[in-house]
């Protein structure tokens, strides 16, 4: 049976509750077709959260790998297209749940400058965006643990030639987090429409082998 | 028994669902405390929404009549301050339902330059917020039908000396009319999450015949 | 000869310049056609800065008055439509020059709830836009000292049946005041561009003492 | 002496007037102490792009190379940090000048997913803050022209091993661009604090050679 590896950062910084955990927790354990979603909450440390999803993709073996994290101030999931082997959290006063700020350290020393994600971009916002939920392809996972997460593992399946394919899916803040003082007028999406999103794109990734080649409109990024 | 006539305006312009229209099915019917929700839809036309409020209020004799529509661009729920006789629907280039555009005609000649709600509105929000739901006080509703209707009813309800409780909460667009096109980027929030903000809002302004005197922090409207 | 009375803001909050004082004193003393512009700079605080205006008003005794403030956050200039008799700093936790926060009290106890602003705001807005600086009608004007000061000067007008036209034109940060680091990614406008556009704005109303029917797109305010 | 290659792509789609274009021709032939800027405005063409800024390389022989593009809802001017080696146009409903559109198809078929910029990005944001205009580092050029040539000729400085530092550099709409109806409520900068934001930034790469390394604060991208 086909075992789809779906992780979702843990809370942090001023995030309560992160909706990457939630969605994990509404999906793991059940099905898309023949397909299983195994979930895993993935703590929101540099290095050792690329460690933690290797363990996992060695236990479970996936055809499919979708990581997900909170992009506070976007109002629409972002399937995110490239990593970098960059990282700098001081640029936005974060610290990841350790304590540690990194500016300017890359993931992997000598590594390349960038992996593409290997999921079929415009297939999956046109399933999310069918299914009524907001969705768009992002150029930019930030330089905080998303982007170093997903760069970490793009690395270790190219590296190890993993015929896995793998990608990124950021998510907006919860409607509790976005109630919050500091948080005034944050867009937000609840958890119901998130899974519903997370779920639709997963299906449209195990029909899409190969993306699609048809425009998807993309929002100008700011 | 409290009855209290809750509104929302149908579709309009490239709004094929209105969460007002949503909120209200959602709600029609239910009760709060001993309060009964008496729910109806409302023509999106200049003046006629106006008779249609009217009628209902003389039939349902409410103690509170809380009014909706959607603000497509808004991230949180809104609930608003103050209503102007004035008109202009050609500025967003956008036609009330039978084709009538208004431009600087005034909802009532001679009449007052505005009114203010009479709801809490401070409570209301702070109520939203503890629930988990993005809320905030706006300053304008804009000067399409929400205002004109807003405007009409508080008129109606001051120059007939009514012992009414009157105001007006705007929501953002649901999810499925942020996923389209020509709304890319915009900000949703799911009809769960805002019938349940009006229902605490509305439990809020029950509670509250006076407004609380806290500081309720607002982001700047742009 | 026509006079022209032009007030800006000073500096306040964490806003160490203020355009709107920038643009006094760049437009102070010089003629547009027959109309000469008087300029000051008027105290950011209650209730004081409309003691202020109303004295420069009869000492200078002109046709219109134009007031300006900055309005941070805000892209374009925006000519403001509505003052309404209410005032809250906590609400953006702003307090004025002197400490004074106020929450909820109106302008003028028993006074009307609102003003309109006497200026042609269409023609200003499309006079602006003619001369290449961004601007747009605003319908509200917040509620800290320049909602304040706008309806303290136009009820000061009304309730003394002056022969003046008065309102509003709000001004985005300098560019030296959003390249601060609290205001990381707010847009700006350069004191060149502000004046130009006010001086086009003044020059439009001297020519409209009605204003003009035709369509001015305006965007949603958020 | 010292050589800086400055170019800036000319007008396309409903941009009439480029800012890269205007500040080009502002900062043509003028010198950063022992520094001359030799200014070229750029075809807003694929492909073609690359070779004119190669050829212009080979004249040039300078040490430096910034270009410069529009970035329309851009509030601040963005250093661009990454390009990418893939084009999609078709998403942003956007044209080059020839009427060619990509989408998905890379830059250079078979070369590395993404180079970095070579110029001190850290250091040349503080310089910008410091002299009064608002800067940032940004994680995403898009995917049309201006991606594409900075990839190009980042690819073709590596390929070729030449000891040459370069980047990019994009402009908010000019004031007189973002006027028009079609950019309403878009954010500007004026040509003269553009120019003055890229003269000093060019000032600071001259100074330094590295990167300083010091926090930078930075919006997240949205």
């Amino acid at each position: 049976m086909t075992r789809i590896l779906l992780t979702g950062f843990e809370a942090f910084g001023n995030t309560p509750v992160n909706p990457a955990e939630s969605v994990v927790r509404s999906l793991d354990g059940t099905a898309i077709n023949n397909a299983k979603i195994v979930g895993i909450v993935v703590p929101n440390n540099f290095f050792e959260c690329i460690d933690v999803v290797r363990t996992a993709i060695e236990e479970v073996n996936p055809e499919l790998v979708v990581m997900m994290g909170e992009y506070g101030g976007r109002a629409t999931i972002t399937v995110e297209r490239i990593a970098q082997n960059f990282n700098d959290s001081t640029r936005y006063r974060l610290k990841d749940n350790r304590g540690v700020t990194l500016q300017g350290k890359p993931t992997v020393p000598g590594g390349p400058i960038a992996y593409h994600s290997t999921l079929p971009l415009r297939a999956i916002v046109k399933a999310m965006r069918s299914a009524g939920v907001p969705a768009d392809i992002s150029d930019t996972a930030a330089t905080f643990c998303c982007n170093h997460l997903m760069y970490g593992i793009l690395h270790y399946i190219a590296t190890n030639d993993l015929d896995i394919r793998a990608g990124w899916i950021h998510l907006p803040h919860l409607p509790e987090v976005a109630a919050l003082p500091e948080n005034l007028g944050a867009p937000s999406m609840s958890r119901e429409t998130a899974a519903l999103g997370v779920r639709t794109g997963i299906e449209s990734a195990l029909q899409h082998p190969q993306d699609i080649d048809e425009p998807i409109l993309s929002r100008l990024q700011i």
